[in-house]
């Protein structure tokens, strides 16, 4: 009767799209028809999002929020707009933010401001000039703080909902230290919290990279980031975490005194997680030619009842379901009993397209024997359960849910890095949809020309030196053949 | 030894500072010594929030989205920025907000716009463009959305941290329905859920009014709202909702086909509680000469546990305080044991100034005892307590804290109203921080030069017709001496 609940009746929602052949449709297709984000909006890269992806973010972002705090960050939040005088003080991060900022110059019925506003790109020069003030001394330190906003970027590239908006959601994780030491063991940490987050709980598997100097957070010492597999074969940048070392507190004059009284440049950290953006992976990876396939962590309704009736025995079965929709939303599931005019068979496909984990049937034989039909979405396979089991059972098969969706996801990942020590090797790899592992003269500056001409001949780019495997630099670099001072690994990117 | 628990250690912590007497130096001051917010980001009116505000506010949210999402609304996310000729396609909304709006001109190195983007100062314009393609059949009715954002607005008022700022932390909820009388039950329901969410739950007690039609938000028909009495006996508007009529769907096209295939336009409503601006009335409200004092509901630590010991027992006493702190986090509370070297006496103030509900101090005899002190920051006392008994005696502890909290709030209103019948009795009602209750012309536009004159003589604003009590108007306009039509409430206001 309603659209209260997620659901949109009057849509066609029998989905059928091979994710793999033809992703570009299958993104698009489905953001549409499972009403995640709507692109009429009518500003280039400004993107509605819609409740059923809203919603799953949501819990994203509280997964995230507890690992964050539970190593002691804690919440702040700043403005959205940074003065044009702040954006300026660090040289290399002005040359690498300020093509893609959104100025504000007047107010109302044309009062031009006396200083321009930036709409944020990042935060570091909101926040780092308070940071000069609230840091003192030794005693403050290390200070761990982030925030949850949005973020505005013009970029060049063609946008997509999720994965490449001009105003995207994500949070920023800015660290304050006394030794530089003090700052790499915080990006190790951050990159523990990447796989903890993005892999344990949205169950998307990752390989984690050492930046090129080239590719690094402008302004930064070293970048090291997490990327994952999309469907079409491209690799995606999932966070990244940057070793800001002191070139931030020198520009920002962020100085402590230490146990001696002796005044002293910080060290610095910041952190990414871009969860409007990680979402666009999510459904990627796990999704189906069939739809969305959410994690059991993630789904905002876990569990969707569908009553089977006749005129007859309405009443009876729909006391039923919501009986059981009670018990279990009691028990702490997020379950939807589905009680619209649509016909069960309906519903079946809406709610598959939809991706949520688990579907429960109960009918009149359910009712007489106390007992309800499960379906899991992952596998598409049905068991009948007694009622007083459901709860137990449901928590196990959400379990396994998780853990088939991790699997398949991982499943991609082998085979999937191919070695070559030519040009034309690294083409064929990425021809076929995987990732060359090469020697490769240096990724400091002077790499960065062979890094331009094979990104030329292939489309391909460096995303960077592995840090969770240990790869031994040999032989001569595939492009100018000088003497191999590291692995790297190309890939096509989003 | 750090920042990462929400202590400033360098800080002097002793607040003394009369609430009622000076109330702007009170506010001034805990909103600097307590952290919540720092007023130096050097952009007139935009603030950053510190930890200590940012997770109450974040409690805050999760109460109001919890009763937000019982009663049916699904939360969404609209961009932060909206095309000029949206904003202008309803007259009088446009009149009423184009004033206050900040302009996006220009991308990064001088490319301008072709449509300037209007960083959004409440999202009507943005949002229901895309309602007019949502909204097709009887079926997609009642839509009942809301976004958890912020909104800007370049206020001409001076700002104040919270209780007034260019940038504020909002939800806005817009729903859409098939008649008018439906649109008129959301506007009551929204008033029902602040007083659930705001009262209940915030414990600040509210009047609930009629808006006049020259206050009325600008382009609906009707405007409903809650205020609230601050220190200084102004008072301040917390959510307002509001009746749109059809205005809005004929400017934007939001029709429907009803159930005999005919097209008509839909009514809409929409409701604004500004949390940013509730907790700076919140703090106000409840916080006393000391300090702050936070509801238990709505503290970012709800228990501080505080050792007391010497260096020969610190072993002993720092694993007992710590067992404590595992078992109250395990049953649910919001613990910190605050382990930093500073003397029990430091902490106390500390934490008293922080407002804190409850401190556990717990000491060598405390140990040998099993036992341990809980001290209540609403009435300074204490009380000792068996270990196994500490959870059940917290919990009761909270909820006894909280109805004080609200009937200490709640006692100020007595005695508030003022009958007066003459321009001078309402200054003089005034002058004591009253709020004066009067016979008045008429609400419709007729009376807004009695209403001018008015402010012009007392400085009191009119806040409207109660609609939580029942007034019968007599006797004559106390401006214009016509019949009065209305019994209206006068009030300084912020």
């Amino acid at each position: 009767m309603s659209n209260e609940d997620n659901t949109n009746h009057s849509r066609q929602v029998i989905f059928n799209i091979s994710k793999e052949d033809s992703f570009p449709d299958w993104f698009g297709e489905i953001v549409k028809v499972a009403e995640l984000a709507d692109i009429r909006y009518g500003v280039k890269g400004f993107t509605p999002f819609l409740p059923w992806s809203v919603m799953s973010m949501e819990l994203m972002y509280d997964i995230l929020e507890d690992a964050l705090q539970r190593k002691k960050h804690l919440p702040m939040l700043f403005p959205t707009v940074i003065p044009e005088s702040n954006l300026t003080k660090e040289e290399e991060h002005v040359e690498g933010f300020s093509p893609d900022v959104f100025w504000i110059e007047s107010i109302g019925d044309g009062v031009k401001l006396e200083e321009r506003l930036a709409l944020r790109p990042t935060s570091e020069t909101a926040i780092y000039p308070l940071y000069s003030l609230w840091v003192r001394s030794w005693r403050d330190l290390p200070m761990k703080r982030y925030q949850r906003c949005s973020v505005f970027r013009s970029e060049v590239k063609s946008t997509r909902p999720f994965l490449r908006g001009r105003e995207f959601l994500w949070i920023e994780s800015h660290n304050v230290f006394k030794t530089h030491d003090g700052a790499r063991a915080q990006v190790m940490e951050d990159l523990e919290t990447t796989k903890e987050v993005v892999t344990d709980n949205y169950l998307i598997p990752v390989m984690v990279f050492r930046r090129t100097q080239w590719d690094k957070f402008p302004g930064g010492v070293d970048t090291f980031a997490a990327d994952t597999l999309m469907p079409d074969g491209k690799v995606i940048q999932l966070p990244s975490t940057h070793d800001l070392g002191d070139n931030f507190a020198r520009a920002f004059n962020i100085q402590y005194l230490d146990e001696n009284n002796e005044k002293k440049y910080a060290y610095q950290t910041c952190y990414g997680p871009a969860v409007s953006r990680i979402y666009g992976a999510l459904i990627s990876v796990h999704g189906d030619n069939k739809g969305l396939r959410l994690p059991f962590k993630i789904a905002p309704y876990q569990v969707v009842v569908v009553p089977i009736f006749t005129t007859d025995n309405e009443d009876k079965i729909m006391k039923y379901c919501r009986e059981i929709e009670d018990t279990l939303r009691a028990e702490g599931f997020r379950v939807h009993l589905d009680d619209f005019d649509a016909t069960p068979g309906w519903k079946y496909n809406y709610w598959e397209m939809k991706g949520v984990p688990i579907r429960l049937e109960a009918g009149p034989r359910d009712l007489k024997s106390k007992q309800a039909v499960l379906f899991r979405r992952d596998s598409m396979e049905r068991e009948t359960v007694k009622i007083d089991k459901l709860g137990k059972r449901i928590s196990e098969l959400g379990d396994e849910i998780d853990r088939t969706l991790r699997s398949n996801a991982e499943a991609k990942f082998e085979g999937l890095t191919i070695d070559a020590d030519t040009i034309g090797g690294v083409d064929d790899a990425l021809n076929k949809g995987k990732i060359a592992r090469v020697p490769f003269c240096t990724t400091e500056m002077d790499g960065a020309s062979c890094a331009e001409e094979l990104k030329d001949k292939t489309r391909g780019e460096i995303r960077g030196t592995r840090i969770d495997v240990e790869d031994k630099p040999e032989g001569i670099c595939l492009v100018c053949g000088k003497p191999a001072q590291e692995i790297v690994y190309i890939a096509r990117s989003y």
